[in-house]
């Protein structure tokens, strides 16, 4: 039996983007998990795993920490259909998902943090409010979100051609069949669909299609996430 | 017998990156060629292509334009050592691709413009005035570099932190042994090594110890070439 941590926000939101990686990559290899919803403020919860932040699961007795580890993890405990079928695959969905991280995520973040502060769960706001505030120079997050919009959706957008170049020669990031590097750039999209109501893409882009056939994905599981 | 069209500036300097992606390319299939120089005001020599810009291969009697193209057909027409093994292996060196396309380039360009133009030759200045000014809103390029310089060298490593974190994992971005990612990160860093003196990586950036065995690779071809 495989658990997993997942982060938690109002009205029982789940807009981590690293814990959707975990749940695509669940579900990529067709396993059952069960959901420990914990929010900022509960760290407690994971403690026995080392770690300080989600995604964390247990499976069976054995307990992992990060997206990717969880990813490797779960080829070596399940190899039946493997996340990475060789080694290119492995570092595309690597470099895919660090891309993500530092480019994708950087960028995304501006565009939604008021409405991020607005569906914390109230006793999670100042934990939120005095994590984010330094990074961003203020705690007035709704001004600051306000202020990005007027110029960044183009900026984002920008941030996106490496994978819009390749949407256009391709139905997914990984090739033919949905693999990790769609999952971790998913997880970007999903986050901002369940916590804000900004409309990031335009309907003509390649990437804006890709995104409704990621939604569609296992049953609707993206789609079928409450939104804000 | 492959003959490659690639850019020349002042003294014989070749500095175009996408005709290092081709050099490298051949270079990785152990294939030997012959360089054509064309400067920028002489695209009647590659007009047979049906191109407009190099690098352009005649490979017998076939002719092929564009990088990625080139790296395909050499696959296709020489077996042998291919550059792609697999079909990740071509998504990860067109994704890498894409990326050093829209994300390095870019923030690499501002720190290098005025030493480009500085040593394009005489009879090419007035096009690459004519063809860049417009995109900079200036034909000051020396103006441009600097005030690029001020804050862009920051701003330019942290760009390649998807690759920096790949590379504290492993030795060259396609994995153990370089491929076609590293062939087309380096052709970014070979564009600015020929055409100026400025230092875009400090000695303890996992990036410049890769850029190193880059240089080293194939007899340091990199390396041998005439630098600014």
């Amino acid at each position: 039996m495989i658990t997993l941590y997942d982060l938690v926000f109002q009205d029982d939101r789940r807009p981590s983007p690293f814990c959707w990686r975990a749940k695509y990559a669940l579900s990529h290899k067709g396993l059952k998990w069960v959901e420990e919803p914990m929010g900022f403020t509960e760290k407690q919860k994971i403690a026995f795993a080392g770690s300080q932040t989600v995604p964390v699961i247990k499976d069976g007795a054995k307990s992992v920490k990060d997206s990717w580890a969880i990813a490797l993890h779960l080829d070596q405990a399940h190899p039946d259909k493997p996340l990475f079928e060789s080694e290119a695959a492995r570092i595309l969905a690597r470099f895919v998902g660090n891309w993500v991280d530092t480019a994708v995520h950087v960028a995304v973040f501006p565009l939604i943090v008021g409405d991020l502060y607005d569906r914390v769960r109230p006793v999670d706001q100042a934990y939120f409010r005095e994590s984010r505030g330094p990074r961003l120079g203020t705690t007035d997050f709704s001004a600051f979100q306000a202020k990005a919009r007027e110029k960044g959706l183009a900026a984002f957008q920008a941030t996106l051609e490496p994978a819009r170049r390749l949407l256009k020669e391709q139905l997914f990031l990984a090739g033919g069949r949905p693999g990790y590097p769609d999952y971790a750039l998913a997880g970007a999209f999903l986050w901002a669909r369940i916590t804000s109501p900004v409309v990031l893409l335009e309907t003509d882009d390649p990437v804006h299609a890709w995104r409704e056939r990621m939604l569609d994905l296992f049953d609707g599981m993206g789609r079928r996430a409450k939104a804000a």
